[in-house]
């Protein structure tokens, strides 16, 4: 199985696809390594634990538990679990080992970036979300009451370690939440993992391990390239928001609960679409392809009750708003976005009419 | 007056002294920036904040408040103000301007330092400790439950604007709570400086304008130098932690009440001093000069009924404590120091009997 590395200005770190590499977790820990701190939710470690703590026989460890719900992305159990650190014996020499979803790599992430002003994070993602999107690039933030991923930091990870093993036990709406991010990398940049997705849509859903490790490797190759070229989402990793922006604005006005996220950024990938084609960058045919690859790994939960005009009002406070410009990810073909911000409010707020449709 | 150039890893930033510079705060924001949000406490506000308010005059800005107290260096308040800089329109080209004492810095600082994952944060320190101490080097932090700044970042200020002007105002105590950062300053690098304190302590403590700009301005500088050597803390940066430890644990012991930091830092001094001469790291002769200055610039508050076994028992607690092991900086002469590990804790105890008499 492949083996990517991210190379940003002033550090690199390994991104490693492999079934069963989670119980060689201790050989990614950093020279000199103190205690380690698994943080995960007790739901995971209940069913994907043991492999983990087998990994860390041996040496000083102590397994954190997250809440893990959305809601709770937030900065006051990020507090507790660093006083618990503390308590533990934690100190600069300590590592974070990030086992579990977005949310706990996220967390647990931005734990270890303001942790003592910093100690290594190793992400070990257990879903797939997680793992072709989330533990990639070192991004990490909680929620504020008034917006998603509004706290965080910039914290590379010392590495990244995919398993694509410990998806087995992940519920269905679960795996097909992360399977919308590789949509996404399908969709903005990668023709043939688009025409696999395309051709391959049953072995896809049937979790058929040669489909499941190629879509994931090509979708972790994609954003590690993206990544390296552009940590700081200066440029070229504005390209992964694809769908995000209205995704994020129906996050919101759902308080995170009607939908996952992967189903949030599907809504936004066809509005954006929708968008792309009304506006011009995006000739029809074109526009329709990605339309039918997004219905065939659909459908999208019904979205009754929800109002355009709210979310139209919410984008205005997406954090990747500039100075009161939204910027749209929108398609010009398939493999191809561009980054638009003058983009006619009207045709905005029909974008999310026919979305919500 | 001097103008200074901090110069680390993949940055660089101007420190300035200069009498009046408030004024011209708004020549040092970076360029394209966005909503400007100064971060204050109250008090200084009422006090100070006319001038740094028409240094904005004609450019959107906005005004926030900090409770300012040491129990308060939390991060809930800072998540109450992230939550009203997004409600105030606040995005990633905005920019927090610090004015304030060393919790604003730290706290004003740290909210930079996450906010959309990093804006830009001109310090503008208006306390004496402040300016010749947190204000440089781009360590920002809040308090846990459990330990002084356990919770922080590295958030390099985009410049810091350093006005000796606005120190007319501060009280007594804080004047001389500075003071105790700068004495540190000659004890630990500056010759000429420490001789200037011996002196010239009459003039010092007469706030003479000549006098205060001298002596800020070395420090400052010699803050520069280091910070700009080993920005992270890997080396000599760990110099500047002398009487740090010690003090530490007393502010911890004293719910932070009972002392001023500079306060602490004199015990701490007196504590280290101390235990350099008896581990046999700092002749007498030298030990006793550095013990007269620190005399020459108090008293020390009576420290009365603290534990010499609890302070002890607090030091391993520090976050500079590495896999158990606490490191102190001794004396070795005037002007030079030394980091040790391996020191007798009985030795240590007295030390802290001793700096408690």
């Amino acid at each position: 199985m492949p083996s990517f590395r991210v190379r940003a200005a002033g550090h690199a770190y390994p991104v490693v696809v492999e079934r069963g590499i989670v119980a060689s977790a201790a050989r990614y820990l950093p020279d000199k390594a103190g205690k380690v701190f698994v943080v995960s939710t007790e739901d995971v470690w209940r069913h994907k634990g043991e492999v983990l703590a087998r990994a860390f026989d041996g040496r000083p460890h102590e397994v954190l538990f997250l809440p893990g719900t959305e809601e709770q992305k937030r900065l006051a159990p990020l507090e507790a679990l660093a006083e618990e650190m503390v308590e533990r014996g934690g100190d600069r020499s300590s590592v974070v080992v990030a086992f579990g979803g977005g949310i706990v790599n996220d967390m647990a992430g931005f734990l270890a970036a303001i942790f003592m002003r910093g100690i290594p994070v190793v992400q070990a993602p257990t879903t797939l979300l997680a793992q072709v999107d989330a533990s990639i690039g070192g991004k990490t933030a909680v929620n504020l009451r008034n917006g998603k991923n509004l706290i965080g930091s910039f914290h590379p990870p010392a590495a990244v370690l995919i398993d694509p093993a410990v998806l087995d036990t992940l519920p269905d709406r679960e795996f097909r939440s992360g399977l919308w991010e590789i949509v996404k990398a399908g969709i903005i940049r990668e023709t043939e993992l688009f025409a696999y997705l395309a051709e391959h849509c049953a072995g896809v859903l049937a979790r058929r391990p040669e489909a499941v490790d190629r879509i994931v490797a090509e979708s972790v190759r994609m954003k590690v390239e993206v990544v390296s070229a552009d940590e700081r989402e200066g440029g070229l990793r504005r390209i992964l928001n694809f769908g995000h922006t209205f995704g994020h604005a129906l996050e919101t006005e759902t308080a995170y609960k009607r939908l996952v996220h992967g189903e949030a950024v599907a809504f936004g990938m066809r509005a954006a679409t929708w968008l792309g084609e009304k506006a011009g960058y995006c000739p029809s045919p074109e526009a329709q392809r990605i339309h039918e690859l997004i219905r065939l790994y659909g459908p999208i939960p019904p979205l009754d009750g929800i109002s355009a005009d709210r979310l139209a009002s919410l984008l205005v406070h997406d954090k990747k708003t500039l100075q009161g410009r939204v910027h749209f990810v929108l398609p010009v073909k398939v493999g191809e976005v561009t980054v638009v911000s003058d983009v006619d409010p009207a045709l905005v707020r029909e974008a999310i009419v026919f979305a919500l449709s």
